[in-house]
């Protein structure tokens, strides 16, 4: 580690629906470097979509594509099965849509980020994380996609030749594997803010994190996922930031 | 009028969505020049965008946005008050999520026309026939905007710097004053498919047609609409495409 | 005038749509006399409506319909052309879906509420107007329907049998004819918490209240509408209903 | 077997959504003595269904409530991951709605079945199995439910004290067990029409079928599920109708 270090901050953006709001984007814009939008198919309307893209670009803030199965009523956190041809085809779509606001807003979609049951059921399911990366090629075949480490669905962006990126989540427990503790388990969350703060600090500067176990792993991740629905998230993802700029890691865009 | 005139040929494409067809869109392909997309909001899901896409590619035929207030539920036939800021939006964001499909067959979006409801609210209506210029400008500044000649939507898309481009209906009635004799009136569809044909010729090779008063009037139009969602309609899109030719009309996209 | 005036305190309830909230549904059940539960077409899911209709039954808060436009991306809040037999049907489904929850709960529907812009919409239009009662007698031909006094919906429910209820809002500024001063106008709401409070009591003890111009006119209402989607807004509407209770208002449903 | 034995008929009804079409109804209500009837989540407006109510309470044909996942762009053929409580409530909600557009036209909903992907997950789907159970309950604890035989979901019936009715298709092929030969399977369909109405025959009259290994087995079916949305279909429907009255098969709802 040296004081070169470079992490990225990712939030999900914009995930509001006409009259509801869900994410305090302003605020977030503040905090991180990428803005994971929200494109249409699990929540944001065209107008949000419009009005995010142009905050973010405003502030430098990167774009990315948060991309769901199709349930609005759901919030995307329902897994479908959804036949592959038809998946990759609303991935690109969703792309396609949010592209437009990037652009009129003078930047572009930079990477693409599954959201929720999608984002979970690409982890291990080989047809779905395919027809995703099918998705976003058909978009654009230079897209870098955003994910878990050893997921199929990097694994697939990789063998596509799609740049495949790696984050990590301060505010989950992990294996000694370095994966996930399923949440339900106990301590799968991690709810205390100064342990979030500090386990940012450690994925970061260290990449590695102490598991479950109470064994330190390596976890290497070239971005931070932070959450922002939830009353105090922002507060606290306000704190990572300014801990990780003291602590001498140099917040940084992937793409 | 010479042997020279050319004259588009547009019909209403991939209006089905999910497990529901309407447009027959490859007997549609093999004779319009031009293929108006439904991009999702009255019809159109994204596999069968992508499907329509790349038929309309291959066969040489031109793309365009079919944009729509969102309705699935009442195929966007139902004029509807959206905010002007929201109906830009919306359109811009169908315009993007087509054009990934363009683009990937290798084509592009290539105008847009308006659908249905909004189709008919944007010859009269100053504030939506802006919200519409508004969002074809967030995708595009240079897109050709297809519609009736005197519309209100025409008149903004030319002040806006977008190419503004005319279409005629052979098989409705016009007024003295070259406006559309309103459906439910008595004539206001004609349905004798010979008259239908002959109409297209002379709209094409002379810019005139009999309007409904029996005097014959001018109508510039670049392009000619087409139906296929009605049994029957193919095979007179056909029949007016034979005899278009067959006059020495050269049948050629505007876009 | 006397101590026995008794008023029915309404207010939109169950107005969030999966993961989205908006109404402090247990705040307001502790306030209203009458639950105007959304029905899943400008927002409400199925889960959200059983739980309000068990929170309003357990209460012994009384449950409405409230019908929309079919319309969550809008909030019900945009005007559509919506063809008569078609509006008809979607009020009497929405009747029915939510009928299902008050039953279950051991109560059942009791009234019904045009929602956002039906709600306007059918102060004047005819045909729309004769659509909603349409659509109330196929669910129940004996239930009552809430609206503005001198509407075009509540003449033609009383034509039609169905008890026609008025209702007046305190915090909205009216006309010496007894009308709402549009939205949009200087001076269209009442801001100042006191002054609502202040005409709440006057509507229901007197009948009467100060329009824009300076003069005391009569609304009549059975029922005060109450808002719960904004900050304050529950607090306030505790605060009407214990000044109307002080005041010796009896707080009693209309249904 | 006796010349009194008795079988339902059922089909897919109403299975359009606004602008589209898809089943045949006038047609099938013709041929069934139950009409599954679509409720607006996988298809099927407000409008269908009371007109498909209208219609087959005049010929007679009892109604039932084909219940979906909410998945109108995958016709509800997409398995979804849908928390119990809102899959119960869901399927409430949509008994409710029918139940509407039935009383109004002096019939009443009498039985439930669920649709597609929602139908195969119930066989074998302990939690999805019990909460569509939950929800027709909520809607009427004395509905019967139609389903596979051996299925958890007319396990969980009839535990419930719901009178649980089985169903045949005498177009699928069947294992020496008795289930289904999964559709992709060679010879998982009965394509020839004349095989499709012997089989009818035997399944009614025998209560038994050939097997895909060609052994003779027994299939109790109180109802036999014919398709109604492929060319053809309804023909071959009033063919099985026809064969099924000649052998002296009495054909008479469930419910």
């Amino acid at each position: 580690m040296t004081a070169s270090t470079a992490i990225d901050l990712n939030a999900d953006l914009g995930e509001g629906f006409g009259r509801w709001r869900l994410t305090d984007d302003e605020q977030l814009l503040s905090v991180v470097t990428s803005a994971n939008v929200a494109c249409g198919f699990h929540a944001g309307d065209a107008a949000t979509m419009r009005r995010v893209c142009a905050q973010a670009a405003e502030r430098g803030v990167t774009i990315g594509a948060q991309v769901s199965y199709r349930d609005l009523a759901g919030f995307g956190r329902r897994a479908m099965e959804v036949p592959p041809a038809e998946l990759a085809a609303e991935v690109a779509y969703q792309i396609g849509a949010l592209e437009v606001f990037a652009r009129a807003a003078g930047s572009r979609v930079a990477y693409v980020k599954p959201h929720g049951a999608l984002y979970n059921r690409v982890v291990h399911d080989e047809v779905q994380a395919r027809a995703v990366i099918d998705g976003v090629r058909l978009a654009d075949a230079s897209l870098p996609v955003l994910g878990l480490p050893g997921s199929r669905l990097l694994a697939l962006a990789a063998e596509a030749g799609l740049p495949a990126v790696t984050e990590a989540f301060a505010d989950r427990a992990y294996t000694d594997e370095g994966t996930l503790v399923p949440r339900g388990q106990d301590g799968a969350v991690v709810t205390d803010p100064d342990a979030v703060v500090e386990r940012s600090v450690s994925l970061a500067r260290s990449g590695s994190v102490v598991a479950h176990s109470g064994a330190r792993i390596q976890v290497r991740a070239r971005s931070l996922c932070l959450h922002g629905d939830t009353p105090g998230a922002v507060g606290l993802a306000r704190r990572v930031r300014e801990r990780l700029v003291a602590a001498g890691v140099r917040l940084e865009a992937f793409a």
